[in-house]
């Protein structure tokens, strides 16, 4: 199933590089219903379906002030969109939001993130280009840094990693370490896996550096973040040390956390990888609208 | 022309069954102006312009922060707008801006509600409903429940209903009444009318149920509220005693005062009057922009 | 370049007159990314990539509320952006942002306002307008009216006017006079150019009336106010002793400036000068889509 999508958005790269859109999904809707705003993900949906020639209800702002305020139900929102989409995506603030809108639609529903959930179309992105960039995802050595506590993405993308065979390594500061409900699946699966504070101890061998932004707003002693905040911090000097044949990810938005002069590596892969995302919604669009 | 627009209505809802969207619309704008947000109107309209191979300058949230904060008159913001677009769908908080704005435009304005004025195209798709529900408005009984005072919806409707030979039946709290200025013309026309507290009273005969929301901010005196609720609750026990062939329609959003549970009767038309919402709008935008 | 930006545009009226549209931009993509809203520029972008068969990532609220405010620099954004877009069109409250935004992109940037900095597809228009109505540039009597301070479009229209030989008369309050940097090249290029507080002064030799807004706040002294501001009202009295052959401008939105009863002149071309924006747009997109 995940070749099939990402042979799927190997195409929609293709032809889009070619011929910038076609009409695959002409006639057809997509409601994005954003409870919360989300630029980067609502505007990669809706580039997604335009470059297949289908159309967008955006209801990406504002949700609050309007029927939802009035204390209409997501299940009742949901039956009267799907009175006018062929196919929803759904970004709510609660946990199993999605799977309740999936239970009240008879249309698809895409989960573009569901608060401290699940997040799947980035956990998806992440891996495809994961694949995409080194080849191959199994025998890669793959290190996750930053926020590992609340970084949704990676509780996400770990998931989908214990389907093959990688070595992981998590860089963390102490009070933003991997939880345990994560963690003890990788190691239940044979997962070669370890713990580290600071990013220097992995940057030699890992294939890929998942790089996650840490707040300074979860430190309550400043004294401790101005500490450790550069063992976090991926700069030029420290990728000199990294291997020739490697990648820099980042879900994005960061803020700081990798050095702009990073940008023109060539392993930097941070914004193909939001590209990528693009394709990955293609397909999934595509798949779920039957076409 | 009532008839006229219903039958394209149908018309549109074959071509959306059988092809999802055409091209009728295509190289035509419609720029929809809400100063108030309203999700479920601005996106049947959405909706409806794009299945038709339309398009849309979606203007329907922040109204507020922008040109019209800066002193704009309404006349001057559609005369602006009509440069740009083809049909312009307005929805304002002021009785009598849709006519303000037909005014000022050389191209067609589409009223979807001005404040407590008028909701045409909600009073057209609730008359639709009935009609492709039974079959017929004539010689139906038709019960109004809830807030009959405030409600614009069901002024709108019993306006287009005195066109027909209908009986109607109006269920509210008494200071939730029909107001006199929509009642005396239903006397005035002949139709057999008659007002009630209680749905219990009027459930075994209708043929049409059509329920709005008792607003708990409407009472001073929560106990009054209280024990007045239970009246314009719709149960599926309430349910048992309706004819066989009935319908409840809602102009939704709901907040408990239909059950969830009679959500799978068949009888339950609400969902389906939304999707008509769109097919109605459908045949307005068709036939506005003289297609 | 200016002549052939001004002769697509004159080809784009010509064929939305004819056909509403074309399929010029067909899987084309424009993001426009509103740092602050603006209702009128981003439907006018939003209807010329429509018009010309395109599609559109409206970006037009609260990019505040979303990753900007999580700390994301605008060139990260607009990288983002790229990936899914073919073109951005960049509305930012600071100077020098567009500028930015083009350094960062390898996708045209199009600047549709950057603060207190340029506003260049307005004074396009402008000038188009201009042209468009009277047949020519050279040789006209151009006044212009009102808060000739703050009023950007005021000055970036004078930039483009040094290009041509015109006569100048900028007619304010004098706290509100043209600011030395704008008027000392106007010098320098050896135009002839006056400045006067009373618009009697210029309105039966002015072959172009240029109007923006006096804004009562601008001053500190009421009774000041009180006292100039008919000195910048354009009314049909005053049309009386202007040309038979002369046009009113106004960037809009007006409060006052121009009465309503000017509308009706055949001089009044602010209306005009609105729809001429659509397709100075549709011209510039079509150019760096390189179509």
């Amino acid at each position: 199933m995940l070749e099939h999508i990402f042979s799927r958005a190997r195409d929609m790269r293709k032809m889009v590089e070619q011929d910038g859109g076609n009409d695959l999904l002409k006639g057809r809707i997509v409601a994005c219903l954003f409870y919360e705003p989300s630029t980067r993900t609502s505007s990669s949906f809706i580039a997604a379906m335009e470059r297949l020639g289908g159309q967008v209800i955006p209801i990406t702002q504002g949700v609050q002030f309007s029927s939802v305020t009035k204390g209409e139900s997501l299940e009742d929102t949901i039956r009267t969109l799907e009175q006018y989409a062929d196919v929803i995506v759904l970004r709510h603030p609660d946990i199993g939001s999605a799977t309740r809108a999936a239970h009240a639609a008879d249309i698809p529903i895409i989960n573009a993130g569901d608060g401290a959930g699940e997040h799947p179309t980035q956990a998806l992105l992440d891996l495809f280009t994961i694949q995409d960039e080194l080849g191959t995802v199994d025998n890669l050595k793959i290190a996750m840094v930053g926020d590992l506590r609340f970084g949704r993405t990676v509780h996400s993308l770990t998931k989908l990693l214990t389907l093959f065979d990688v070595s992981l390594r998590y860089v963390s500061p102490d009070i933003l370490r991997i939880p345990m409900n994560i963690l003890n699946p990788v190691i239940d699966a044979g997962i070669d896996v370890r713990e580290t504070n600071d990013v220097s101890e992995v940057i030699e061998q890992c294939d890929v550096l998942y790089v996650t932004r840490v707040q300074k707003e979860r430190f309550t002693d400043m004294t401790e973040y101005d500490g450790v905040k550069s063992y976090y911090e991926i700069t030029p000097e420290l990728m000199q040390r990294a291997k020739d044949k490697m990648i820099v990810m980042h879900p994005l938005p960061r803020v700081g956390e990798i050095s702009e002069a990073v940008d023109d590596d060539p392993r930097a892969a941070y914004f193909r990888q939001v590209k990528n995302g693009m394709f990955i919604r293609m397909a999934l669009l595509a798949e779920v609208l039957g076409r």
